[in-house]
């Protein structure tokens, strides 16, 4: 994600990185190339009854104009659904700790009420792991080592679903604090139901994950995109004349721009530029859960790279 | 449903399966055809004065357009919705199961959590086959045999509504463990909760496999695009001389198309590629539920067919 | 609600029941006629200066759209909440009953458990002939006489709103099962929760029954749609020529039909052919409910009549 | 709120009260004055090359149409989910007052139960009146009187936010409930739920009161609109001839008209004919509460003013 | 916000302040300048074929209208979540305040009570500056000081996340009048949901205050707009002539003031006159809950400015 301070309206124009035009460059710069070639071609299109007026772009244009606001949105939907979990993750691991604490009647800095948080922060760095693929990847297993006992380490790595897992054991906790009389069984009701919604949230980031927009739409929407683009110069010829390269890249700009930004969203667990920084939401979640149990010195939080990108 | 990796721009305009394409290549050819035969009698019309110019098309377009772009979303809500149902289901399935076992206080391993645990994956496949109008396919049969007791099993393949049939039983197992004394009346009362969830879920599903879209849209949908798409190459013909058929195939694409996919999607529950993948997603229940339960070994998780389907 | 089988593209092109081209055939007509009549008017309105080009009528097409969209999305969006409403009904009612056996510990076939099932039943009952505005039918009252003990019956049939008596019955049902200790506080908790979902429903379909869209929106709906196509013959004729009527007609049965199927799903709970099919709906709550109590036989399913209209 | 029987469409073209149209009459008549004006002024105008033609106002038509739809939907959102909240007022209400009976095990027609189903009459009225900015009126003051004890109907009377008031009220009689043994502390629980979704209730209707659409967009849309149809005879006449002011007026009525009603539903709580009928729902919740308890006879309900107009 | 009292239409066309109008009237002044020039260079472009014909623009315009139209109803979604939240905040206030007397049996005016309210007054000041990023501010440190006991004003002022902090100390609150005989089990469990409620409410307005819109967004629709206005002059020339400025201005100013909306509601909880008004809404929840505890006097309501603006 990118969070740039505010910026001039004129810096808006030149900027580069973030963007998404160094995806589309080699897309443009073809289109300016036909437009070229249409204004040379065109008085012997005129003469071979070869024309194309701008009318039938307008109809098509409907069309177009579904796909892509219907793709447009639904990116943006699973984009902004996707952060409100992780927002949801925050919300839910932040009642399960105050409860640990409160309903339990242990200190902030006690021990049982340390190794809950330690399971916390580990459900989310697991999750983030999974969700992005890198479970394998020596950072996930060096947060299990930091967070988890040995024997739980190993067996959340050995796991297909280690998430499910943390969320086992995060309810064995519960349970152990009911044997030992801390915790009444309405008390364990109430940390059960957000073991739920834990549960839940998890469970809607794997399917975010797993269910891509459906197939035939990438389809459609390319094809009618690239055709669209490629007849556009030929029929702005008769509109636009010497002017046509300018115009019909512009236009190609704005149509191939909006579906590469849905590209993008569409998939918010991935790496590029415009996705949900999950490494630092997984720190505000650490920093967080950690000075709710009074810890005396909290990681730093993560700050954007010089491209102002949060990942 | 299509899950390929992502593909380079050029594959996307060329690909043939799980794209619409087929469905509508017959239409297609006509609209193709009637294109050729407008651009060879344009003389004569002209001459009888039964010209037509694009105008009067965009102005139906408006009507077309609010038709497709509603059309278009109903669908892919129902689509999305379903998607979510049994989203929640595999979550709600995991929440029983863990609380099977952390609010009783038994081992995963213990046969009475296993039994619990055959209960809900029985009812993931058993609403599955409901879904797709296969209870009475061997598939079906052979998971009831070997996830229920005989007769239970033979009373669900008996019965008219065997979700409700099963949810009674897990209602029924939780109701034991209550008379055993390894449920308090609250930690009753959270598995019910679970219950009802899942009884939602269900229910939902159902509605949605039960509901159409009023008949009056398709009628009306179906109406408005053939004649649009039948009149479009006398309009064009003015517009675009000799490339008119090449312009007319093209819309009449984009328009049939978006008919097509609206088609598939609105049924989310069938087999074609678009639809959701009910056998992929019922074994993703049965290996997640029975990881938690320690299982010694898991089914091998599905993997696309060639043409990337997951079905 | 029409529930035919997927129809070739063909047929959908001549279906001629469930359509709404019957409500509207009136007025295509008219339409038709003033489009023959602005044929053969042109010459002379030409003379006089009465000429009218297609532009404005794109210019009002903004505000059509706008107007048409909305009503449009607002009708199914009730049609939808309706269909979401009956479904929450059935499963609120297989919750309730479900939690009538399992946490009282009754056995299905109980008469006390198959009384409160009979009260489930007249509920839906009692609610669809409210909605429908047929409480005083013959069928209405039947259905009491056959579920309900007779002072109960008189009682409910004398009711202002006979579906709270009935919501009250049902929970002075859990009320004496608590006095007669099968049923715990929280018990009584769990079960009320539901009694409390079915208030919610009965309410909310009361809602969508008692309040129109807003009355000003149809007036201008009407009005706007009903000058644009009575003008619009007249500004086809110089775009269209002698082909004016054809495409005239096409477009004004776009447009009423739009309008004409927004006005059949404004009001789900009536009986016109797109409307929702409360009696089907009501039997599959009886028979699933029965089943759920283990009935010896069930009432058969609800099938579509010829015209493949369920109601 | 206007609910008149379904109309013939020929009726729907001549109502007048209800419309939106008498807000806009005087505008669209100067619209009309100044499309004579241009007609008569164009040759001069043509002569100097004050020339408009219907192109740029397509362009125009693009910010139009988002902010008209934009606007149109938010203010249809708010006054339907004012709707929303009403209902669930009576939904609320008539839960509680059936735990009021059922879980404490009171008559309906038992004293203390009638006292509690005065509050909730008494909270409808209270919210009706501050909604409306009339709890200084003598019908507010009456319903306190009628309602409640003195003493309590002079608090409430002095109280800046009346209903929080009355809701503490309602807690301190469950409370009251419970300290006479009649409600469990599950029970208080139920009944405190319930309590909460008043609260929220009325604190929603307090939001929508509160936060009128952003004041820019009135502003915005006014100009747009205003601008659009002043300039919009002079560029009609090109196309129009003498049937400018016609075509003119038509438009414009169309555009203002949306914006007019907008504008009367984006306060839903206010007393235009296309508001809530606040008063007939007051009466409404006081009839079914009323019955509830046994009354032995119920006010009349409201019925519509011969404008078919409930307020 | 702004809370003008309604205006007469022609007052809506003259207002200055509060409109967005300040904002774009330099880049206004350019599109002018450039609309002479254009006129001006008309015959020396026509003379060299560099003309421009409205056509291209209109297909640009479905680009621009889907950019547009998404930016704009995403911004106002994210204003009115967050105006949802700050009444959820409220609601869950008197919730829990309400619980607090009546769940304890505690009279309004018991000094614990009145020390829960601080508490939650603090909760709702410490929010709002965290929002507005002014935590550091004098008028900050003043409320906490007004509010909290000193050692934990020290903390909250110290902490990283001074809410949770806050929370946790009403949890405290809680659970010391659960170990003080004043709570049942039950009883902590309802206010401890409404405490959940609250963690829910902070987090997501977190949420919206740290995630923008995606940042490639942004520059795109800058990017269009922009290129979009400077062509525009040279595209009129042909069809407005020497009104081509008049023209040109009135379209670029309806884009350029619909992005400037966009962007000041895109971040809710800034202090711009359309932005949410935090402190009047903070003042709102400390005068409902003084009120709720019997306070003796109030503090005055927020009232606007004489720009109609509250902040």
């Amino acid at each position: 994600m990118i969070v740039r301070p505010r910026q001039h309206w004129l810096q808006l124009l030149l900027v580069w990185h973030g963007s998404v035009l160094r995806h589309i460059l080699f897309r443009l710069g073809l289109n300016g190339a036909l437009a070229i070639f249409a204004v040379c071609l065109m008085p012997w299109l005129k003469g071979h009854g070869l024309e194309l007026s701008t009318a039938p772009f307008s109809l098509i244009g409907i069309a177009l104009a579904i796909f892509l606001g219907f793709r447009n949105s639904v990116s943006y939907d699973r984009f902004w659904e996707a952060r409100k979990l992780w927002g949801g993750l925050l919300v839910a691991s932040r009642c399960l700790l105050r409860q640990a604490q409160t309903l339990t009647g242990r200190a902030p800095t006690d021990p049982a009420v340390r190794e809950f948080c330690h399971l916390l922060v580990a459900l989310a760095s697991v999750l983030r792991h999974q969700l992005r693929h890198s479970l394998a990847s020596p950072a996930a297993q060096a947060d299990l080592q930091r967070l988890l006992p040995a024997d739980l380490a190993a067996a959340v790595a050995r796991a297909q679903y280690p998430c499910v897992r943390l969320l086992r054991e995060l309810a064995a906790w519960v349970r152990r604090q009911h044997t030992e009389g801390r915790l009444s069984e309405v008390a364990v009701q109430s940390m059960d139901r957000n073991l739920d919604e834990l549960t839940l949230y998890h469970g809607s980031c794997e399917r975010i994950a797993a269910t891509p927009i459906p197939y035939a739409y990438s389809v459609l929407l390319h094809r009618t995109v690239t055709v669209y683009c490629t007849l556009l110069p030929f029929s702005l010829v008769s509109a636009a004349g010497v002017l046509t390269p300018v115009v019909s890249v512009f236009i190609a700009y704005a149509f191939m721009a909006l579906d590469a930004i849905a590209c993008e969203l569409e998939e918010p667990f991935g790496t590029e530029p415009n996705d949900l920084p999950l490494n630092a939401m997984c720190l505000t979640i650490e920093r967080s859960l950690l000075e709710l149990c009074d810890a005396d010195s909290l990681p730093l939080p993560a700050s954007p790279d010089r491209f102002h990108v949060l990942d």
